[in-house]
């Protein structure tokens, strides 16, 4: 699994006040920490400071950088901000992200090209947030598509399916994980990626339900994940996923985690 | 989901005291805790007493029925202890079970005749244990299709894959995900159902690999298992998983277990 970590989001209360008061120390903490728990990538986010996000996006990837290596997803809304941030944040920076969405589409593609960067591909078109698995999977795989006729690897790709609330629509999350199972069937080489947290939004037991969902996803053929990597039974549950689905040849990987006590079982 | 409580069986050391010294008072605390649980059948085995087997069933079965009346699972591997069963346990039992094997096919499908009952299938025949996939899915398949051909109807089917130790083979679970997903897709109308604890037998956080297990099948198509219904966790994630495939609408039934306090968000 290819883990993301999230906790770097201006949507979140304490992070936009750290962000605005330029709190280099709960930056760096968080990025350390994730860092910690194993991460691939840092996300990044200042679409909530809307109105000074260039500056601010270029300040935290430059505060992140000073205390670890681990590539950064840089993710907003915002191709200035996306831009910014690619030019300090080395190579291998996974952009977050890029829809079917035709100025979207235009606006980032130029950046994946660029930087020959991975990048998130959100399957939303100008008509909206697809509600059933057909046309969920018509726009994804369209996307993938055009991106590969436009030169991005297979490899380079993060399919998105768009993970939504069950609390606002119970039909949502069977078809997101349908999908997840046909776009990994018709497109082996491409990742799939999707936003644990919001599965859960709205709903009590979320750490519940977010773990759930990520373990259904993963049976289906999800093999990336934005999540909260400081969440340990989240992280035990993924370490266990992986050797069940025959990716952890003699349970190593397992076993080594339970004999560091980082793996949580029971109450 | 359909539940089938584990907990009775005697290869359990305490259950296996508890049958040889008839100490009805353990058994019918462990036959009303599994109700209480929500389990749809509770699973009576006595095949660690192999020299009374017949008497010990009987007896059994007459001690769990004062105090439930769950529809109960009989399970044995001695045909006349799963007649003599049948007899006592009423409409509705569940006979575990029947296999490819040619003698114990001959012996057991007399029974699931007579009783018009439903039966556990499991995907074995004479040349043992199927390790890969594609043998796994022949092997059940072959006996999905010869139980229907001889009368039993694919709803009183429950194919069984025979959940065997990640521990002992790392390629074993990810193989019989894979027969499930098949099965599933082949016979839309059969119950898949497992035995969800062996797939952990001989590694460490056993509970943390059997719910993690549970929801990858799920995600799959299974549904039903034989498992412990009194581990909260495990429970709390199955519930999560029926939210999230689409079976409790507006989370109902999710959102009343949170408010009764039976859901256990993190360990």
């Amino acid at each position: 699994m290819i883990l993301i970590g999230e906790l770097l989001n201006s949507t979140r209360k304490r992070v936009r006040a750290a962000l605005e008061t330029r709190d280099a120390a709960f930056v760096q903490d968080l990025a350390r920490r994730q860092t910690d728990a194993g991460v691939h990538y840092i996300d990044v986010n200042t679409g909530a400071l809307l109105d000074h996000e260039v500056e601010c996006m270029q300040w935290l990837v430059r505060t992140v950088r000073e205390v670890t290596d681990r590539p950064l997803c840089i993710d907003s809304p915002n191709p200035e901000a996306l831009a910014a941030a690619l030019e300090l944040a080395g190579p291998g920076t996974l952009i977050n992200s890029i829809s079917a969405e035709a100025r979207r589409y235009e606006d980032v593609l130029p950046l994946v090209r660029k930087h020959q960067a991975p990048v998130i591909a959100l399957g939303m078109d100008d008509e909206g947030l697809p509600e059933d698995a057909d046309r969920g999977y018509a726009v994804l795989s369209q996307l993938i598509t055009r991106l590969e006729r436009d030169g991005v690897a297979p490899a380079n790709i993060f399919a998105d399916p768009l993970v939504r609330p069950a609390g606002a629509n119970t039909a949502i999350p069977p078809a997101v994980l349908d999908v997840i199972g046909r776009i990994r069937a018709a497109f082996p080489q491409v990742h799939i990626s999707g936003g644990i947290s919001n599965v859960s939004h709205g709903l009590p037991a979320r750490k519940l339900i977010n773990r759930t969902f990520l373990t259904l996803a993963m049976s289906r053929g999800l093999d990336a994940a934005i999540l909260d990597p400081l969440d340990t039974v989240l992280m035990s549950e993924i370490a266990a996923a992986e050797l069940l689905l025959g990716r952890d040849s003699f349970a190593m990987n397992f076993i080594s985690l339970y004999r560091a006590g980082r793996l949580e079982e029971k109450p």
